[in-house]
């Protein structure tokens, strides 16, 4: 199979046959993409970007259990994009999923965008300064805000989303404050929150948030979302995630 | 006992013998203000002020738990400090416990105060706009934001705040981002968040915040406390509370 190459494998996401292609050993996507996929809500026909979308699993996911008219990825790392783009060769999604090697600071690229109802995205979650990390490692520009800050995503969203269009993310409680006072600095007001928790009775340790551009002030809770039961296993809602990406 | 009107109820906190005067009818206190006073760390000999505090029920069940100074309750409804400054005299707390009938807008009234380590306050959760109200009704000013905004209140509590000071609030998770957004534009940075749930499961439904006086920007969640278990009675964490108060 010349698409995959040998420190790579192929993974089956269990939804109408799409599979993404992943390291073997590096980057890899975890649970948050996964819950921000099934977070957002993705109307029939729209039109989708996923910001600092990596190997794409989030457009991969969209792409399966939505009816989503095209599916937008913007990645600034090419090492990830080349490998997004051999998975939409090998899952024939050319005419609904495409992938941007960008910067989404560069503000005058992502003007020529068309500009679209839903956007997601899965930032990195660390400040910069916080733990030694290596500035050239693929894997902490992932996860810190070393090529973008979380304000820099949020400009971003801004300017792609369609008039009330919608901007979903997945982040860490320990941030709340930021977003939420970066996003209404923004004009994306906060309009849904889901804490999800490692069990029930733990302190929360992942935060969806949803909100809309020049949308107005009010916020909703959702219930929480527990990980794991008492016994150790996975929840019925994490379980019916994973089935339908297996 | 001639303290104790017709119309008035003397409630036992059951802390250290401390009760709080109450109408029978009318405004009494409830379950937002015994999570509030039992969020609140106040270290020995601190001092203490409750904004909002109507009959006074957050300085006295304090003044029972901690061991405060002083506490002093601010209310602009002078019918309610007539009957804390009973109950202050019921109670023998002359020496710990005081009230003063004023606005929290008075800004020059609270200039004079004594700053302090610790502020609580159960404001008004809904905003003037939601819903008829008769703006004569007690009750109404208790629970609209008719005599006071959040942000007055934020603005009050950066005033009477010692600098890393610290500022507890119970409030509607639906008024988070109003909540979070204000305090940092003040500069009382929210430290510390935890929700309160009907059940686990269900979408929180009061949030108690903790902020600092010109506090760092960390956000800690604790643990989610549930009111309710499954079968419909109290948790232990609810009765433990209570208990110390029957």
């Amino acid at each position: 199979m010349s698409l995959i190459r040998i420190d790579e494998t192929l993974d089956d996401l269990g939804i109408r046959g799409i599979h993404v292609i992943q390291k073997r050993e590096g980057f890899r996507f975890g649970v948050d993409a996964v819950l921000l996929a099934n977070f957002a809500k993705v109307k029939n026909n729209s039109s989708v970007i996923d910001l600092c979308t990596g190997t794409g699993i989030v457009p991969f996911i969209l792409a399966g259990k939505t009816n989503a008219k095209n599916i937008t990825g913007i990645e600034i790392q090419e090492e990830f994009v080349e490998m997004a783009e051999r998975s939409v060769e090998f899952n024939k999604l050319e005419e609904r999923v495409n992938f941007i090697n960008g910067d989404l600071k560069n503000l005058a690229l992502l003007k020529k965008l068309p500009k679209v109802e839903v956007l997601t995205v899965n930032p990195p979650y660390k400040l910069q300064n916080s733990g030694i990390i290596n500035l050239n490692d693929k894997n902490a520009i992932a996860r810190h805000e070393i090529c973008c800050t979380l304000e820099d995503v949020i400009i971003a969203s801004r300017i792609l989303l369609k008039d009330n269009g919608r901007m979903y993310m997945v982040h860490r409680p320990d941030r709340l404050v930021d977003i939420v006072t970066l996003m209404r600095k923004h004009k994306i007001e906060p309009k849904r929150i889901r804490m999800v928790h490692p069990s029930a009775g733990k302190a929360p340790n992942i935060v969806l948030v949803e909100g809309q551009r020049d949308g107005g002030a009010f916020l909703k809770w959702d219930d929480p979302l527990y990980v794991h039961t008492e016994d150790g296993g996975y929840t019925d809602e994490i379980i019916s995630m994973y089935n339908s990406h297996k």
